[in-house]
């Protein structure tokens, strides 16, 4: 087997160890030990290709999200967002997805059953602004009104715990000017 | 004092260390021995209000939304709702709201740096779909694409992670059709 050929074997290896590792124990702060060990290579392989530890988890992450989220092309932009969705949604409620994504702790099932009833709740509380604007005329009140708060809500809590950087005034604005537009069609 | 308000009083004391319990572990799955110490109750006065530590920890966590997101009631819907993602932006981002959000474990810089490597990749991938639509004619390419991508996904993030339930094609129809409307405006 020509050297780069068996370089790709050994970087396939190392990172499918290293999700392996992560989904394992639920947490991003993985032992480079433990990869080493999981995919049977010395330490010092997978440290020539990936000097820190950081840079072997984002390849390790990378890799596995352009595998299931390939960039759609279908020739149709309506197409293309659809299966965009459909690759990210089946991705992170694949079991390795969620793993991934909750790093730090598998949710078990009674903390997910919390966590439906606390938002129950809470989209329950806020779309009492809709009817209110309902009873004020301003909109007629929409079938899916805990919806329209969800979606609305979603990037501030995705910006905060997934993607980082600031949650300015500019991108509230646009969240609420987009569900304005639904409400008003 | 009555004896209905000394046990508001209790209550508000053994909310409040159940928060405080849940911070410093950083996980849902409080142990309620902690929390009536760190209360300064018996564990049974706990069990009398909460008989399962799951109506305590919603109790608690439900408390806090409604003191730091009370619902505005303005007069006028785009005024609530700017008010409405204010404060949901202010509750998530402070300390606390982070704890208990990350529930199994506070996010450290490297895995904050790194989530934010994974994103821009991501996006920079994503952004591409749009970058041919507009080659093909379909759209003019917008300014903020990653930002029109960051938006679309994070309801699939966060129904899979904190909310539950279905991500079924109508909900991914729905926001694909919003991306659309924001890509021909």
């Amino acid at each position: 087997m020509p050297s780069h050929r068996r370089g790709a074997v050994v970087d396939d290896r190392v990172l499918n160890a290293t999700l392996e590792v992560i989904a394992e124990f639920g947490s991003m702060s993985i032992r480079v030990d433990d990869v080493a060990a999981a995919a049977g290579v010395n330490k010092t392989t997978i440290y020539r290709r990936y000097p820190t530890r950081d840079e072997l988890v984002l390849a390790a992450v990378l890799g596995l999200a352009e595998q299931t989220i390939p960039t759609p092309d279908s020739g149709a932009l309506e197409t293309d967002l659809v299966l965009l969705c459909e690759a990210v949604r089946d991705t992170i409620t694949a079991p390795l997805g969620r793993a991934l994504l909750s790093a730090g702790g598998h949710l078990d099932e009674q903390i997910a059953k919390l966590r439906r009833d606390f938002w129950t709740a809470r989209f329950d509380a806020s779309t009492e602004i809709l009817r209110r604007a309902a009873d004020r005329g301003e909109i007629l009140m929409p079938a899916r009104g805990a919806e329209i708060i969800e979606i609305m809500v979603a990037p501030l809590h995705f910006r905060a715990q997934q993607v980082g950087g600031d949650i300015d005034d500019d991108f509230i604005a646009e969240l609420v000017r987009r569900s304005l537009v639904v409400l008003a069609a």
